[in-house]
């Protein structure tokens, strides 16, 4: 069981997390609980730490951003002793959880889990600080935000638990966001691969690494409501789920900026010499498209993240390999994206998807495909209504 | 150097914590650092243990309340690395801190200081968060309230420093309480003896156990005030202090509860009817004063803490084996000690006391004595007068 921030948000939460945990119990199950800092005392420390220096050691803010957790699982412990079970709280250095040493974003390398195992097989609930390990060198480390996810995943992996159930504030993942589409849908289940598209899309539900570990590990995920008894939504290999519809989801994504190159000179290379510079300057470039030549000029679009359009342009004009005649940009747009792993064996999904906009005279600027996903980018103000016709052109509506 | 809460209280003043450590290293010297909690942020852990539940397991407390110095440790390591300085901070387990598993109160055991005496001989800042250990079983134990005085001096005998520098909100120990007496005066130096009997006695600068500790160890501790560049006070040996006053300086304490037996029958083994009961139940009994019988009765008078009064009434009323006439109990009353190692080799100090406070008409309740320390209790109301009669007659006040 894992706990996020607004779940452990004070004293009472974190009480009603406890009687949570002792309801798992007295169905009989073995339970280990992950925990995140109570919220807002993350973001508290963040700047504690950058109001000392704006630039500082890793090490040092790992080792003051750590201790967030470490308040919450101790607290949870308390908790659940007074509920009269047996518990006690493990930081990450204590397990161990080891760690690479990229302090601020480490990955976990390995969990000794034998100590624990053999507590909680005399009954003993594990409370794990979520969010930390231990680097090399015996310094604490942080897995960076979110990592309370991958905490839970890589220790149920570690614990060969039958279920990592992730309690959070929404009650499990929709086929689409449901505060745009009201007749968006709960899904029971989802599957690994989905899960990680729709994560990078801009679904917030889980932390992208979490998903990759869980699919890695084959650990089954549930995301669940801590505020109330709904079933959530199980995140699971594909071979789970029987009744796989052709699209699971609809993602979209107002992180994005749109540059197009016009009249650029078509020779070999310039692909390489438009985006090597890019990737030199460490902004990442999501879409991609390029027409076939007309007079021996193409035109080139790509979109980066919002934040990084001026860096990106800068680095563009700077660049002086690649000569075009103008360029253009568009911070007005928005990418949606249809996922579902039944795609793989059905043509057509994306003509559905291009019919529906079409149908609302929705023009596409840019299009992008892998195996189990289509996305366009359109201009944000039809957002809400690509979404809705979408979700109703691909059978997503509840009943 | 260590630094206590208020002076590690809000970003601006670890900053200032900072300068201060940069400036003894620009002196020359090899520096490690003990640090406190943020002000107020040790009550709010504990507050929260309380809030989960009012009786709770002292490892998870630890567990929980020691991640307040973890903190302020780390954000000091960014601050000094901000000034030009290596530094990085240890939490308890890192260095480690050894300690017994008397968790809430533990006693340090032993510290590992090898690591630390290496980083410090190449230019590094040590920065070690107070107040806390590692206990058996590989949990997080703290030092009880005051405990990283306990910390700072530990360390300094685990380093063979010259010296350790308290820095706290006065500048000093004083001859008495300022607020009462204007004419108190700060002393140079103090010794060890004098210090811990004026530390039990309420005059409450450093953890008593440090004081012990720092004896034991022939720490020379310097009490100094993070606000000021004023010297401070030098708790050292005896020997090392040149010129030693009769009385070093005169505490008072308003903790006192006075209990009388009246009409007790005079028989052997009465005071260890009437106080074994007492430290049975745990209670602290002070001053003891028993005169001889008369007509084969006796009265029996002593104090304990005032918040043990009711308790040690119906201790006393319960304990049927010393038959007694009648029992009376005052709150009203303010325990006076005098102070200073120079009394051992000089007769008539006490008496220069009973004067003072004759001459004032201020009746005597019990007196007690040791080797360094005369005690009186009085009525309370006269508290203010005794004490500047004292100073006066002992000659303290300042010229």
């Amino acid at each position: 069981m894992k706990f996020g921030g607004t779940s452990v948000g004070d004293i009472a939460r974190i009480k009603n997390v406890a009687r949570r945990v002792k309801a798992e119990v007295d169905r009989g199950n073995q339970v280990a609980v992950a925990v995140s800092a109570m919220s807002g005392v993350t973001n508290q420390l963040v700047a504690y730490c950058n109001e000392m220096a704006p630039i500082h050691d890793q090490r040092e803010y790992d080792a003051v951003v750590a201790t967030g957790e470490q308040v919450t699982s101790g607290l949870l412990a308390i908790g659940l002793q007074e509920l009269g079970l047996q518990a006690r709280s493990w930081a990450g250095w204590q397990i161990p959880i080891m760690t690479d040493d990229a302090h601020g974003k480490a990955r976990i390398v390995d969990i000794k889990g034998d100590e624990i195992i053999s507590l909680m097989e005399k009954g003993h609930v594990a409370v794990v600080a979520g969010f930390q390990g231990i680097a090399p060198g015996n310094r604490v480390s942080t897995l960076g935000r979110g990592g309370s996810d991958t905490t839970a995943v890589a220790l149920a992996a570690a614990l060969k638990a039958d279920r990592c159930d992730i309690y959070t504030d929404v009650d499990g993942v929709y086929t689409t966001d449901p505060r745009i589409v009201p007749a968006a849908r709960k899904l029971d289940k989802v599957s690994y691969e989905e899960m990680l598209e729709m994560a990078s899309l801009g679904a917030k539900v889980l932390q992208t690494r979490s998903v990759e570990m869980a699919m890695k590990h084959h650990v089954r995920v549930q995301v669940l409501s801590s505020f109330s008894d709904a079933p959530g939504t199980l995140i699971c290999d594909e071979d789970e789920i029987v009744e796989q519809a052709l699209v699971s989801g609809i993602a979209y994504s107002r992180d994005e900026a749109k540059i197009t190159l016009i009249g650029v000179e078509d020779m070999p290379g310039i692909a390489a010499g438009i985006f090597g510079p890019l990737a030199e300057a460490n902004i990442n470039v999501d879409m991609i498209v390029q027409n076939t030549a007309r007079d021996n000029t193409t035109d080139v679009t790509f979109t980066t993240p919002r934040a990084d359009l001026e860096r990106a342009l800068k680095v563009v004009k700077d660049n002086m390999k690649v000569p075009y005649k103008s360029i253009s940009t568009d911070k007005s747009v928005v990418k949606i994206s249809v996922v579902g792993v039944g795609m793989r064996s059905h043509a057509g999904v994306a003509q559905i998807m291009f019919k529906a906009l079409a149908d609302r005279k929705i023009n596409i600027h840019v299009i992008s495909t892998s195996e189990i996903k289509v996305s366009v980018l359109i201009s944000e103000e039809y957002t809400e209504l690509a979404l809705r016709a979408l979700h109703t052109s691909y059978g997503l509506d509840a009943a």
